[in-house]
């Protein structure tokens, strides 16, 4: 490995539209695991390599608390055993925290899947593609739990499609709608479930656009509204996400050609206030707000910050 | 002209997706004036052929009363003049109505624009496309109370671009969005207005979907909403509208290909509560859930119910 194939690697994440905030964070956390196990790279070369790679990768997806925390759980392992004064060693100790971060995130699906299980059942409404979200329902509906998904189709890119598609092919009844509507399909839910880019330590949701007129629609509705995410979603009270950032896209996936005197906006992400959110269905359990705040009080990206 | 033409005329009204219910009800009137003026129609055949067109084209559009309080002021007109036991002047007097109902249609539009712009200005956000809405919104913005337009583009078929396109290539500032970001882009306007496809006479709005998410985003950020409406569109409290009909379409508008295990869904209205709607702007000034109430007390289409 090289650094013009370690940049084009946190080039791709940066781009990339097709993975949620988990999978992106895997792929942070791979990079830098390979990084780490290379021996085409030298240990005098590695240090300047990681704070590099590490800096890039939390710049990449300013929506994306997963991806820092990710990292920082990475720069811990390196700077607990010692860091540059003990570079052989806590370059292992890197290598082996990503092998635990992916393992632990591997496991994390199950977990959450299992709490959501509790709290969810019967006609779920959705929008857009999350891993969790899917491998979640579908875990319901194994448990006879679920009737039928309702999804959005999420404008622009409608990533919605994707998980109407694979609920659909594993026998889950499932109805697509247009994002405009889940006013009218939030009353026929018996639960709103969505996926979290980046839960704020206040307990406010970054997500797909689309996903707080969701939670307006189920709250009027009184359907429980909850957001499912592996807790290194959670943010820390520190560093960039202490004010949210909502990343901002190609305008051309709105409209091919431009219209002349009319600006399109292609902002992708949306912020959901805690009050509209039931409950955190996460690998710690179903949290509410306050158990929010204090996971991201340990959060690991903030060591980043720290830096 | 025959019947084929006059079926014609009415599976157009019932398939037509471009016009907003007052240009649907302007060719309902069209249609039946001519039907009431043409040499070719013997009186002997007049009265059975305006009850046909009649009966079909108050059935054409479920969702839209304006067509059938339009309908319906034609046929009070053949009534009030004696019907069948008057025919030759009786038909004269539909031709009239018709007359008289266009001429009032294209005052109405400029007296909306005036009471709007006593209370709207800024910047504004909306949605679809409503001739009444773009006509209000460029009587503002001449007025320099308009300082931008936010349009959403109204999956599945974005009707809302012909707004934007129409709204910038007359030098008004307009951003395109999806209907997704409304959440996000609510918290910009001073005002949210939209046209309306029926008001019901409780003062509930159907519009094009999406149109209740726009005014829980509103509500939210205590922006006030505004449905712009002529007073035909107010519904009778007798007849097919006092439970409403929100028409569904072709799901290939949606999707082109079918997804398998997926059944997708395009409702094209959605229904607003009164609650949400901070007042009804229309031919007969600002008015109040109460006064829609009254209003539809007296709704032309109510003599169609009783016949």
């Amino acid at each position: 490995m090289n650094i013009r194939i370690i940049s084009e690697r946190i080039e791709a994440i940066h781009q990339n539209q097709e993975m949620g905030a988990t999978q992106l964070a895997r792929e942070a956390v791979r990079l830098l695991g390979e990084i780490a196990e290379d021996p085409e790279i030298p240990i005098s070369l590695f240090p300047e390599l990681l704070a590099g790679a590490s800096r890039d990768l939390a710049r990449a997806r300013p929506s994306m608390a997963s991806i820092y925390n990710a990292v920082g759980s990475l720069v811990a392992a390196w700077l607990e055993s010692g860091g540059e004064s003990n570079a052989g060693p806590a370059r292992a100790a890197v290598a082996e925290a990503a092998r635990r971060w992916i393992a632990r995130q591997e496991a994390a699906a199950g977990v959450i899947a299992d709490h959501a299980a509790e709290v969810i059942g019967g006609t779920v409404i959705t929008l857009s593609f999350s891993s969790t979200v899917l491998r979640t329902l579908e875990e319901c509906w194994s448990r006879g739990l679920l009737e039928e998904v309702i999804v959005a189709e999420s404008r622009p890119l409608c990533e919605g499609r994707r998980t109407a598609e694979t609920l659909g092919s594993r026998g889950i009844p499932t109805t697509l709608i247009t994002d405009a509507q889940m006013g009218l399909f939030a009353a026929e839910a018996r639960a709103a479930v969505v996926g979290a880019d980046t839960i704020r330590p206040n307990g406010s949701l970054t997500n797909k656009s689309g996903t707080l007129l969701l939670a307006l629609a189920a709250r009027r509705c009184r359907v429980p509204f909850y957001a499912l995410a592996e807790t290194h979603k959670i943010a820390p009270n520190v560093g960039p996400f202490r004010t949210p950032t909502l990343e901002e896209k190609d305008p051309r996936e709105l409209l091919a050609e431009p219209l002349p005197g009319v600006t399109v906006r292609n902002i992708y992400f949306d912020l959901t206030p805690a009050r509209y959110i039931t409950g955190y269905i996460t690998d710690a359990g179903v949290l509410n707000r306050q158990e929010v705040a204090s996971l991201a009080q340990k959060a690991p990206g903030a060591i980043l910050a720290a830096q």
